[in-house]
């Protein structure tokens, strides 16, 4: 089984086959025949009409699914296929530690151009095995489709979890302490940064982006990591958090999930929330990316505060604790106490550093942001 | 719960809302809200980071994936989308059905253009919504995302199964009977006429193409049904194939699946078969269309029976029995006896009407389509 770090780089292929001349078997040999199945409960992977999985004992399935489309959610003029790879499994993984579960199976569905180069192809399957390796998930099917466009990744994903243990999204109850896993604002600072090296490179095709120094923010772009760690963290302290939600369009906006009416299935009425500004995690990294960013822009847009609100693709886990739970957890560097879940009447708001509340839009607080 | 059949046509919508103005929560609103949960297994389905699923005890999970594009997969010039919808389902079902299982729940992934209409986008959902119902399958959850190209729809299903009743491709034994479902080469012939269609309108766009009398192959082409109703008989019966894979890509290419060396699981060493050409159940709707299609055509490629053994998207099943099972079936007219497994020195072949046995290759046995 291959395990090198897609952080490593690329090989240096000496020969480039068309996807469209393997024909579909042979892909699908050629991509699969690495694949290793780890899981117990996989009985059978890639090979029939259907991946068949036992269930464990008294646990439930989960299932999620994400889609990515080349130009919307990745520009392949800066990501390496392997960190692709990695990104898109860590982005369905992130969904599954969000139920308060463990990934155990995913299937892969590719559309690409005929045109695109098998060696390419396998880059990015590589991406995608090194992760699932690294989370325990098995690669158990998929398809590979010539589309007449953009690459195009579809992953679904299935995880477990005792059926008490599953932790929804708009659970949370007045008086929980309202925490995140890590820092957020980091992943949108590295797409700024990429983005900038790209205008360079659009200008000037001589001009070499100086990348060093950004590395933080750019991993957390790139290859970004699903909280699994936060997961069993949980589980040391018998801990089962009262909701929870990760964080893939910005903090602002997974907050206002949180504190949605609760569905039939969980209750009636919602809850609000009141976030503290100097309470949220933000990396150094980040505000060194904000404060070059903002150099005579007096927007407010570019301030590490709005990367945070607002940026999207942390992948970090947003999550509430009782008062009791949070205690067991307090001294852990790995979460943040952010807020507070309050009464509906409350609302969902903000309160800055100098002790004022302000309504907190899905968008963020920012007046540049609109809404509020 | 809506229940109009996708075969009844499209309503006349008076206004059209582009897809990027409702932005992605109101889309999933919109999208998702008609949506009604039937099977007792799921436990969430749309609305959080991922669907939950309680499976039964001693069942196994199913699990299948496929990926449609547009411009590949199917041209939206003649596929109304309540019957792309529809379609799309039924092959991920049968995949399913493949494995002798029953579909319990399923997401759908779909990448649009930011011009396309909420209001299309919902007579596709129609299409699939009817299909699920009528499979009685719940849709849990799913992605919409804007592409820079055509549509590309991506579906993942689950399925249940006792675990001794999960039906593999590949592990059908010497003098096992063949059979299949239905009969073979309509889909094919189908999209023959749509094609034809297509074509007089180019060249002359007032032409109305006329399609009376095609309606059987049309449907087949168009709104394919998935055979739950064998896996049904199956269980009435007591029956458990020997081997069982759906006829997605034409039969010759699957009887050479059906052939394929057993995994390490299942055994080693591979079986042959030889197929029956008179024994293959073909429709008379099918025979009409060939005939207009191989006038002047001397290259056999417009023959019934190539339609049947590589025209493909026919969704019905090619299984084996051992004979004491066949016994119990074979006076049901849902399935034929075309051939029998025999040992792997006599190959995977073909036995026309005069008693001849021919090499069957994947692509199937006429000269014209090589390998043989």
């Amino acid at each position: 089984m291959e395990t090198e770090n897609p952080a490593a780089g690329e090989d240096s292929k000496q020969s480039y086959t068309q996807v469209g001349k393997l024909g579909e078997f042979g892909l699908i040999k050629r991509l699969t025949e690495k694949i290793v199945l780890k899981q117990p409960s996989t009985i059978k992977g890639v090979g029939d009409d259907a991946a068949v999985i036992e269930p464990g004992k008294d646990e439930v399935i989960l299932l999620s699914t994400d889609m990515l489309a080349e130009g919307v959610h990745f520009d392949l003029t800066y990501t390496p296929l392997r960190h692709l790879g990695y990104k898109a499994v860590s982005v369905n993984v992130s969904d599954i530690c969000a139920m308060n579960g463990t990934p155990t199976q995913l299937t892969v569905s590719i559309g690409i151009s005929n045109q695109f180069s098998v060696e390419a192809l396998e880059e990015l399957y590589k991406g995608m095995r090194y992760a699932c390796e690294e989370y325990g998930v098995d690669l158990v099917g998929g398809d590979t489709i010539s589309s007449n466009s953009g690459m195009v990744i579809s992953i679904s994903i299935l995880g477990k979890a005792k059926k008490n243990e599953v932790t929804y999204r708009n659970t949370a109850q007045v008086g929980d302490i309202v925490c995140v896993s890590g820092d957020l604002g980091a992943a949108y600072s590295g797409l700024l940064i990429l983005n900038r090296g790209k205008k360079m490179f659009a200008n000037d095709p001589e001009a070499k982006p100086d990348l060093t120094g950004y590395d933080y923010v750019l991993k957390r772009q790139l290859m970004p990591q699903a909280r699994v760690d936060i997961i069993a963290l949980f589980k040391t302290h018998t801990i089962i958090p009262t909701a929870m939600i990760d964080i893939s369009d910005g903090l602002s906006s997974e907050v206002h999930h949180l504190c949605d009416p609760l569905t039939p299935r969980g209750g009636t009425g919602g809850i609000g929330c009141i976030i503290d500004e100097e309470r949220i995690p933000i990396n150094e990294n980040v505000k060194k990316v904000a404060e070059e960013f903002s150099k005579g822009d007096t927007s407010g847009k570019n301030s590490a505060m709005s990367f945070a609100l607002s940026g999207g693709e942390d992948y970090e886990l947003l999550f509430t604790l009782s008062k009791k739970d949070f205690e067991k957890l307090k001294s852990s560097d790995k979460i943040t106490r952010i807020g507070e879940i309050v009464t509906p009447a409350q609302g969902v708001s903000f309160r800055d550093k100098t002790g004022k509340i302000h309504p907190l839009s899905a968008k963020g607080w920012d007046s540049f942001l609109g809404e509020n």
